[in-house]
């Protein structure tokens, strides 16, 4: 009688392991000709069978909670954006914890470091390699690739990476995939002892040498491989001196071929040329190639289930080919999916969190759900994911008396931007508040605007989306952090500064000597608004008083909220020919000048209210001297109500909160300052909130 | 020795076959006790292997191209919403093509049509069932269930289902598939030939009957079965008398107990008690029940893979469970994720897309993409998703000069509802331009909202975003096509009415006598503006005039826009007493009330410009008498610039376009109504076009 139960279910196990070595012989065993079985060619009829893969028998899944190690290699602005592209793919189907290897230049490190530290996705380690550090071992090589020396990197990958490590999959940036990763790791099983490098074949004929008259491709076995997705036997690439091998290989090459033109791809093809016993091909489902002049469609008409795509056309998503749609399905899948949804955990494996994300999680459960401000709360503790300089940014020139405009921004302001470029030349950083779906309709609206996409010194950093509260000051404070000159102005995005305003402000930081004298100070300017869609602004001083006087112009808020600003004392303004000082009074929020290490927003002011008036208290406490600039000015826009403000209205308990959280800031402040900070608690009157 | 190439495959797919069904007699082999196998319980030890479900062997997925059919009982506003979710992940996973069978109520019938209508998913076919007739099969049932009667529906699919359908798989509105639906159909491979019935252990100790004193279940097999996911053997259930089998034994339990506690699943769970060779248990990863109570645990953390998640709460989303995060993740994925993106074909199948769609197809290929005007000319063919009443509605008592606000609005307007609420407390149409999940945040607006979430006479329809240019005059069309009162005042989201107009408006319908005589008219309500984010609303056109006079409201767009509303001839309404007729003008764009099967608006004008001037040329073309009322107003509040406006300002290509566009409006008019339509022609200069 057979055995019941769990004794039943492994003698199941035994006997299907069994059949997959088997299977697996048959499917896998290597053809002595070439070292490529008939199922990883296009040639072939490899599809006869439904399934189209070997792999969807998934004979040998990698272990539960196995890490598997990922190396890719990512340098600019733009890779960074494809490389979370692919990450999110990955993350998605994953079951396994995963270790990602980064070779990044300075650019994508500073922006990758500050994504994953914020992502705070369980199970998941980065490790970072310098790239500037690399260049010598493979500069040598002339490229022609749009890669460049990047491409050529993934060839010392054995040599860089720790010893310690055996085996790892190699990514390009333009991978997006559609299956687990722990799949493809699983094919490492199926290497024969002396197979070093997994590979997919190329899917198109260059390496045939007929594309067009002259073409002279680096050598290769048949259609050669691809490198866009690279199983890599670590171990034994490194014991079989890989080093040396490719090196030679690529140096005699390069004695009649002036350079690569598919940069290391190239070289792997002249090193399996000479040595394919070192090749393990993969079948065409893990890198179906989209290149200009695909064959790909041999392989994903026939297959079931297509695991990777390759977007190896440098046109990338708008390459033209028929079933271009779908692909780019599946690729907007990831690039608009929501990040934070994939901070998800994996069952039974141990320990999955960084320290901080672990005590922040702690915190979380500590809220109560039933306090009447538990909202505001959770989104106080909220960590944001935050992509900085989301698109191509260049630093600007050191000066000693620059001023970096600061603001942030959702999605409904973007209509704001390009007149805020007219009246800024100087650089920005600006802090956008989107979903990752929203954060590609910015992208597309910068690369269609001629002068969005004209300005290189203005940095955009996505903040996600969380919670359902705007945490109006800790996006304040990313795009501060992100300011790199030695001042910072200190905006809102619906306001347009004077045309003079970036040279005025810069020549007053001169003449004030802010910088040489050990003197803080908070360049006040003053702030107006106009109830008009359209208006002509104002060319100077003297235009806007014209205005002011003909009421085409109010001083800001004048209306609604004039002591935010009356102590910028607009009376004296008028007159002025020189900065002079005011002195800070009860709910004071004007724009202001200041160094740029100066103390940050209060992040517990999230959504309307107070948010700029805390901050103008900490700088007086701080005794920053509150000057007003007799030139400067600056100019609001009309736009309808934010959802935030319209919440405070309506709801007593986003206002009781809003006092509950006032409070704590002067508890705060008392015990950072002492009796100097009683002047503002004295100020403080319960019932003048704010509405 | 062995053969090679294609044989080589041949005979690996053959061995493999051969394998499978020995493993398979291992694995799910029945137990001669129960009918069960110990690797579906809870209480045996099924998960000590790594995958924890056998489905992970994937023995016998479907051919391809092969046809599944899902059939889901769905009744009300709510269902449908969630219905959509779990349509959604199916659709990402699967690879073959669907047929659904829809058991419906009148409402889910109408949103579900409209929905997979405009959705032209490839591939998919649907069929609804009235859910009406089937009432009477299984209304003698009392039933303490939340899912009422329709829950019972399940019971009496093998009647109502087409008797050539063999195989159907039965689906709960509140799962989610994180995986291929093609592996769970591929579970009837492993049927007996007596096993009618595929079922997943229910994981809670519910049918254990010792939850509580006195609690008592109805007949279950151990802790009996969850009903979420139903594989159902149709050809052999008809065969073996099901019908009379599951009356007999639901009549014979009812004469102790009073009602089913769990709808249709009790009753199969008697029957399966009874006839437990009927059953074939399903792995545990196909039904992974989130009750409040639930034991799913025992499954998920030995799982390598969930399959389908089961919300099987009446607290939904918002269960208690420590893992509830993650699985919230899951179902937020498709909740929020863009079902355009699911327009995918399948590779290698014929014939997916019904004609319609087809058509559309063909009219997209021919737009020329180096067209000046190609971003439009796509926009207007594109076909967006439109889920009618989003929430719960609630049809206006017949009435026969009830009048319902008709307008669209995208998130940055959402605000405005609640102040729309409160001036107009008749029954309005709203169509709302919005991602996935922009329609999810849109919900939570509304549930937090008292003002709104009182109201059952405002519909909102969803029409999801899709293209760079905003479709207002499609979504006009969606918000009049749903409106169900016999007249319909056409307003614009930022306009609040006057507090009276609803009241007046019937009332002057009633005065005017507009249904009883051959009368078609359009009543104008005059428009202003106010600067202001908060001003106090006139109580009457006494206070209107007195805000008019003092200068703190205009004329509606007064200072960029006059010749819009000059025609309604404002001074005149000063002193109007009586209802008055004016005449046409050029660019004349008056809000109107007309009946609801006036003439749609034009869908050609996208983005901005001209899309209201275009639907009253053609009222005015079909002798509509243009007929302002004295007593009525609106007012438009402030708003910063839309994208389109900005657009249209900065671009000439927008503006070129925009006035392409009028002059084939005009051909098309000419064509239409002849020389009467010379008028129009004449009254269009193009110099003057609006800027």
């Amino acid at each position: 009688m057979l055995p019941r139960g769990r004794p039943r279910a492994l003698g199941a196990a035994t006997l299907l392991l069994l059949v997959v070595v088997v299977v697996g012989f048959f499917l896998f065993g290597r053809d002595p000709e070439y070292g490529l079985q008939a199922t990883a060619t296009l040639d072939g009829d490899p599809y006869g069978s439904r399934n189209g893969s070997t792999s969807d028998l998934q004979p040998l899944l990698p272990p539960k909670c196995e890490l598997l190690h990922v190396a890719i290699v990512c340098a600019g602005h733009n890779s960074s954006r494809e490389v979370i592209t692919l990450v999110k793919s990955v993350l998605f189907y994953r079951k396994n914890p995963l270790h990602l290897h980064l070779v990044t230049d300075a650019v994508a490190r500073m922006i990758l470091e500050t994504l994953f530290r914020t992502w705070m996705v369980p199970a998941v380690t980065i490790r970072f390699y310098d790239a500037e550090e690399l260049k010598p071992l493979i500069s040598w090589i002339p490229n022609k690739h749009y890669s460049g020396l990047y491409g050529l990197m993934k060839l010392v990958l054995p040599s860089i990476l720790p010893l310690s490590l055996a085996r790892v999959v190699v990514l390009d940036t333009d991978v997006t995939f559609s299956s687990d990763i722990a799949e493809l790791w699983a094919l490492f099983a199926h290497f024969s002892d002396k197979q070093v490098i997994g590979l997919v074949e190329n899917q198109s004929d260059w390496y045939l040498g007929n594309l067009w008259k002259n073409h002279k491709p680096w050598p290769a076995l048949g259609r050669g491989f691809n490198t866009g997705v690279i199983l890599l036997q670590l171990d034994r690439l490194r014991q079989s001196g890989w080093e040396q091998m490719w090196k030679l290989m690529a140096k005699r090459e390069l004695l009649t071929l002036q350079a690569t033109s598919l940069a290391d791809q190239d070289v792997f093809n002249a090193v399996i040329k000479e040595h394919p016993e070192l090749v393990h091909p993969l079948p065409c489902v893990w890198n179906v190639q989209l290149s200009d002049h695909t064959l790909a469609e041999r392989c994903y008409l026939e297959a079931a289930d297509l695991k990777v795509i390759h977007w190896n056309s440098p046109k990338k998503l708008r390459v033209k080919n028929k079933h271009a749609e779908f692909f780019r399905n599946l690729h907007l899948t990831f690039l608009g999916y929501d990040g934070k949804l994939l901070r998800r955990e994996l069952f039974g494996c141990p320990s999955q969190l960084p320290a901080e994300a672990e005590q922040l999680q702690q915190a979380m459960a500590q809220l109560d759900e039933e306090e009447p401000c538990f909202e505001f709360r959770q989104q106080q503790l909220t960590v944001h994911r935050v992509h900085i300089t989301f698109l191509p940014h260049q630093l600007p020139p050191p000066q000693p008396h620059d001023v970096t405009l600061v603001a942030q921004l959702s999605m409904d302001r973007l209509q704001m931007l390009e007149a805020l470029c007219r009246h800024w030349p100087g650089p920005m950083s600006l802090a956008l508040y989107l979903t990752d779906a929203e954060a590609q309709q910015f992208l597309h609206f910068v690369e269609t605007s001629p002068v969005l996409s004209a300005r290189k010194d203005v940095a955009y950093h996505i903040v996600y989306r969380e919670g359902p509260l705007y945490p109006v000051n800790q996006l304040r404070n990313v795009a501060l952090a992100q300011a790199l000159t030695p001042y910072v102005f200190l905006s809102d995005i619906d306001f347009l500064p004077a045309y003079s305003l970036y040279d005025y402000l810069r020549a007053s930081i001169e003449q004030l000597e802010l910088s040489s004298l050990q003197r803080k100070a908070a360049l006040v300017v003053p702030a107006f608004e106009t109830l008009h869609y359209r208006f002509s602004f104002p060319n100077s001083k003297a235009e806007l008083l014209t205005l002011l006087d003909a009421g085409s112009l109010y001083t800001f808020r004048y209306h609604e909220w004039p002591q935010g600003h009356a102590p910028t004392d607009y009376a004296r303004w008028r007159e002025a020919q020189a900065p002079y000082r005011v002195q800070w009074a009860a709910d004071y929020e004007p724009y202001v000048v200041v160094p740029r290490d100066c103390p940050r927003y209060d992040p517990r002011f999230v959504g309307f209210g107070w948010n700029k008036v805390a901050h103008i208290i900490e700088l007086d406490a701080q005794e920053y001297e509150l000057l007003v600039l007799p030139e400067a000015f600056s100019i609001h826009l009309p736009h309808a109500p934010s959802l935030d403000i319209s919440r405070f209205r309506s709801s007593p308990t986003y206002r009781d909160c809003l006092q509950a959280f006032k409070e704590e800031f002067h508890q705060d402040l008392s015990r950072r300052y002492g009796a100097a900070a009683l002047k503002y608690l004295t100020a403080l009157q319960p019932s003048q909130s704010r509405a």
